[in-house]
Order: structure tokens, then sequence, then C-alpha cells
């Protein structure tokens, strides 16, 4: 039986399963988990299970020591087969695994209750982020249901809003001013110092928790993967993380196939796709970011190699859109009921690129993931001056008249 | 076996089912579903299910024939065993059942679909509902979902937010200046005119989908129903569902005892606990209802007579809590990891001022319904002032230490 323990992604070097706040000290790559697969038992589906993720696909986290009363019911999300936009794009079947159902409304809350459950179980009682989005929320309301003394890094101009969105969850919200690479780099510093669990994007645990994802299309789908996954890319963990879900259901023979991957990002801050289209192997520091949505600008992300190299053995497509595509497939994806932020709209308007591009046939099965909640960033809708009527009592019945015929 | 039918709330008289757009013509009260509970089997919930709610628990609802494909995931949400609260206030077990984990993150939804699965199968290609915020947001996502043509009437004063939430969905929003009694007034006449489903917040489909919160909380609970129920009276329409749905659950022998209800409002617009108080039957309109969210603010509820009649018969406690209580109960929520909106913060208040009262004894066992997502109404944390520290890169070591003493 082969040991838990961690590995640099690029070097393969292992690591002890229990460092923490770290990456490979010779590559400056994430580490990722590797545990006993021959473990999982190959009819672990079939028996009815209930509970959290982690305890319903347990076999996949056997390395982990769980408390479900850290748990706030991450995942469980619905996937959502689309009534008229695969058929209006030119393409069969379109799903969508619709992550804003989450305790905090975005994909985030997966990862982040598997590192606090690992940050419990090492004995830590802080838990900190660095982000000044979903994250940070996601860090602030499961660190703060756990009892943990919480503590979330915010860019120094981030606004009173988003400062709100932490600190209502009674997390201490810090606004670091200076270079944000800067704050990162010094995490694993701070974080011993002070006994801090940081849960930061290409945190393994964090990556483990978005396995779930692929576990659910899975199951959701009868065990017959889609033909695609498309998802958007910013840090680049929720692609590491689905890809390795996919993976492992593959290795232990649940799935005969893993899906292709379709990863997006906007033309504001596209360093992935940037470096993959120029087939070179190590990000370059994206210039003057210009985004809709701060989540899609990260203009280094920590991930960004990974995510290259795994695109690349997965034959997958990663692509950038135009803010006008990501509106008008945030608007697109409203009219089948599911209101996404823009960084959500990107995988899908990424989707619809492909097709035009002849890159995804038209019998495909694709899996769009829905990232996060469109309350999250309402005012982007003020910029799409959506129509509205204005009538008095009397003239409610004339007013619909008009708007019938 | 029965047949199923629509009956009038007060008067007990019968209406066929196909009837939209109506109440009882003699006493101007709601009507309600009535069907064949026989026909529930015994051991239903032993096997195995998926699928939306309806699907799920179909023998609840056997007089309807449903389409999966017009649904989002309703329901389905998460029950969530307090870690510390119910310690603090002095109840032994405290649960939240959390709505906002729903499509568009309130209890509306599986209301909605309700109404929208009854609206389609009866022919109807129009839908409608009169509301400014979380209804309307649903009927505008579940309407369009469905390719109906979706009419959402809103006050005339409502915010650009409120519409650009609805519009966003491609739904059609209407501001109607005037008196809000009058529009709903209007609705039968309009709907009949126009075939539009006015799908409002006593249409008896919607009570019907609130029905399946209380199947959700008797299976999370291993069909040990909880000995008390707590949430918000607004028009009354989810108090009377949830009401239905245990009642239901008892009537066909799945469980021992039904829940004793704590329906909640705001000092701010509290017409039905008004007339529970004085004992009349009767609730007479509130006058200037002022109100932390407007979800709160109906000062003639349409179902408020029934809410009334139910719960002396359940010997349930209706009570109103201040704006202040309000805040303490939402900030004390979210440090469980649950960020709700004001109205939903109202049943915990609720549940503390009984406690205190000594209306529910230490070893109760409590849920508390939280109908809604605060992201719907992050205005009201400006007020609160949410403490954060401002520092530099250098300065966060020194930051922190001073927070961690």
């Amino acid at each position: 039986m082969e040991r838990s323990k961690l590995e640099c992604v690029k070097c393969g070097r292992d690591f002890p399963l229990e460092l923490v706040n770290a990456r490979c000290r010779d590559c400056d790559e994430p580490l990722e988990v590797r545990y006993d697969l021959d473990s999982v038992p190959r009819d672990w589906f079939k028996t009815a299970r209930q509970g959290a993720f982690f305890e319903k696909y347990a076999p996949f986290y056997s390395y982990l020591k769980t408390n479900p009363a850290l748990s706030l019911g991450e995942g469980g999300t619905s996937l959502v087969r689309s009534n008229r936009i695969g058929e209006q794009i030119g393409i069969k079947d379109l799903l969508f695994k619709n992550e804003t159902q989450n305790p905090t409304w975005t994909f985030k809350d997966r990862g982040t209750v598997l590192s606090l459950q690992n940050a419990f179980s090492l004995g830590y009682r802080r838990i900190g982020t660095l982000s000044s989005g979903n994250m940070g929320a996601s860090v602030a309301a499961l660190g703060s249901r756990a009892g943990m003394d919480t503590f979330i890094l915010l860019k120094g101009n981030v606004p009173r809003e988003k400062i709100d969105a932490l600190a209502v969850y009674g997390a201490r919200a810090i606004q670091v001013s200076g270079n944000y690479g800067d704050v990162y780099n010094k995490t694993p510093e701070i974080g011993k110092l002070f006994n801090i669990y940081f849960s930061i994007s290409d945190e393994p645990m964090r990556v483990e928790g978005y396995k779930s994802l692929a576990f659910e299309i899975c199951e959701q789908m009868r065990w017959e993967p889609p033909d695609y996954v498309a998802l958007p890319v910013g840090s680049g963990g929720l692609c590491r993380g689905v890809l390795k879900g996919f993976e492992e259901l593959h290795a232990v023979g649940l799935v005969d196939t893993v899906p292709r991957f379709i990863g997006v990002q906007t033309e504001g801050c596209s360093p992935t796709v940037d470096a993959y289209e120029k087939g070179i192997d190590r990000i370059e520091r994206f210039v003057n970011p210009a985004t809709l949505d701060h989540v899609l600008e990260n203009p280094y992300p920590p991930s960004g190699n990974q995510v290259i190299r795994k695109m690349r053995t997965n034959r997958g497509v990663l692509l950038k859109v135009s803010n006008e595509e990501i509106l008008d497939a945030e608007l697109l994806l409203a009219t089948e009921g599911i209101f996404a932020q823009p960084a959500s709209a990107t995988a899908l308007a990424g989707v619809i690129r492909c097709v035009e591009k002849g890159l995804v046939p038209p019998d495909a099965r694709v899996v769009t993931v829905v990232t996060g909640s469109g309350l999250k960033y309402p005012p982007v809708l003020k910029e799409l001056d959506l129509p509205s009527k204005s009538t008095s009592v009397e003239g409610l019945a004339d007013t619909l008249g008009t708007l019938i015929e």
C-alpha cells in the first residue's frame, strides 16, 4: 500500500502530507496529494450515501480525518440540462453544473471545507487566505463556523462592500497595500510565525476539494462522463482539481474516459492561454490586466504552469474570449434561469467559440461549470441597461397588450 | 378514492383543480389543494430517490403532471446543525435549513417550480407574478428557463438594482405606480385577458411547493421531526406550506408528531401577529410599515387570516421582534457561516425571544428556516460598520500580532 504524501507537480519530489503553506523548494511549483487509489472499492458508488461530499466520496479522501460538524453542506449542486442554448449554439447536449448553490454561492466552498478539515485535524485553530473575493468569503464563512480565528488578507484598494461580505462572518479583514505577489510570497513565513493555516488557491487540499465536482458530474450522468468540461481558468486550482477528480475515477476503473477540458480566460488577463499558445512552459506575468470581474484577474497564477502541462496531456483547449462575448454569454445563460457572475460566463463563451471554430463537434456532450452567483457582481448589469416598462394600475392592461402583440 | 380539488381554506367549498388566479368568491380567502392521501405508500421513503423534490416526493404531488425539464434543481438544501448558537442561547439542538442554496438563492423557487409545472400542464405559455424581490427573481428565472413569456409586476418606486435582478433573465419587468393592493386585485382579470398564470404568494401550487421543506427536514432528521419550526411570516404562504407538509406526513403515518410553529414578524410590519394577539379572526391593514428588508413589508398579507387559524390549532407562537434584534441575529447566524437576509434572521431572533420568555424549553429540537441569501440585501451591512484593518506588506506581521495578542 502506497503511503499518502504530497508530491511536487513538476519534479515529483515527495513531501510529508502534514506540510502546510509550502510549494516545492526546487521548482517553486505547487504540491499535490498522492494516496493509495488501490484502496478505493470498485463498487463503492453502488452503496447509498448521505452527507457532505467528503463523506459521500470518502474512499477518495481516505488520507484525511474529517469532521462533518465543520461542514455547511458544500457541493451536491444541480446538474441542469440546457433546454435551448445547446441547440442554439449548435451542440447536442449542454449541461450546467450550478456551483452557485454552494453555502457561499461559489465552488470555492468545496476547497475551503477540505482545507479546514486538514487544518483542524493537524491542530490548527487559525486559518487564513489571500483573496478579495469569493475565496475570502468562503474561508470567512467556514472558518468562523469551525470556531477558528479567521484572517482574510485583501488588496489595499478593495471596495467597502467586499470587506463587508467577509467581515459579516466575524472574520478579520486586513487590507494590505503594496504588491499582491509579495503578500502571497509572505504567507509561508506569516503562517509559521502565527500558526495560521493558509488556504490559498494552490493549496493541495483546496485542489482535493475541487475533485468532488468530477465525482458529482459523473454520478449525475450515471457514470458516463461528458466529452468536454468547460471552466474558467484564473489561478488554475479549479481546473487542476476537477481534472484530478476525473483522472482518479479513471485510474480506479469507475469511468472509461477522461473528458477533454476547455479552459477559458478573458482577453483582459490571459497569462496561461498566452503561454500555452506560445508553446512555452512557464507563464509570464500579464501586464496591465483589465477585467470585468476581478475573479478573472490573476496576472501570475500560481498553478498556471501546471495547468499548461496538464492541458497538453489532456489534449485540452485553452482559449481567451472578449468582454463582449462574456456579457453575451452571461445573458444567454440567464435565459435558462442561471444568473452567474461574469467569470462563470467565460466558460460558456469559450464553448461557443470552440463550436464556431469546429473544435467541439455537434454531437458532443459538454458540461460547463457555473462557478459563482451573479449576485456577487451586480454592477455589471448596470452597463447592460436592461429593458423595463412603467405604467399605472389603470394602464396595466394596455401596457401588457403592447408587450404581448 | 378522493378526487383532487381545490378547497377554500375557510368555508371548505370545493373548486376544480384547474382553476387559476382565484380565491374563494364568498370568503375572499385562498384555496388549497386536497388530494387522495391514501394513495401515499407507507414505505415510499425507503426507496432510493433522485431528482427534483416533486419527483423525489412524488406521492405527495400525485395530482400534478410534472416535467423535470422545467426544473433548475430546487430544494435539496442543507440542514446544518448549530455548533455554538444553540448552546449560547440556551437550547440543546438548533438546526438551520439553509434555503439560500436554491437556484435563485431563496425558498421561493420551491413554490415557483410547482406553479410552473401546473401552468405548463394546463397549457399556459405565459406566467407572471407581483413582487419586487425574491418571488419576482424566482419567477423570472424559472419562467424564462421554461421558455414562457414572463411578466413581473413591480412597485412603481423600486430601485434599478431590483429591476436588473429580474430583467437579466429576460423577463419583462413592469413597474406599476399606485396602490399595490389594487394591482393584486387586478391580477385575476389581467390573467384571464392575456392567458397569464399568476404565481402570487397565496397561489395553491406555491403553497404545495413549500410542503417539500417539511419532507426534507423530516428525511434529514431520520423521520423524527423537530419540536419547533421557526420561520419569518410575510404573506403567510411559507408558513402555510411548511405546516401543510408536516400535517400530510402525519396524516399518512410517516411521522408521529407535528412540530409547533414559531412565526415571526418585525415590529415595523406585524399585521398577523397583532391580530393573533388581539384574538381577532381577520387581520387589519398595518399602517405605515417600516422594515429593514422589504420582504417583511406586507401590510395586508393575503394568507394572514389562514395563518392565524392554523397557528391556533397548531398551538404555535406568533411574535414580533425589533430591527435591533433582527440585525443581532443576522450577525450571530453569520458566525456559523450562514449569511442570510434580514427577513431570515427574524426567525432566529424569534427563537431567541421564545427561549428568553420560557416558551421554548432548553431540551427542545428547533429548526430555523433560513429563507434567503444576505447577498440580496448588502446595504444593511453598511449600517453595521463592520471592523477591518489596513496595513502594508512590511507591517503585516505587526498587524497580525496585535490582533492575535
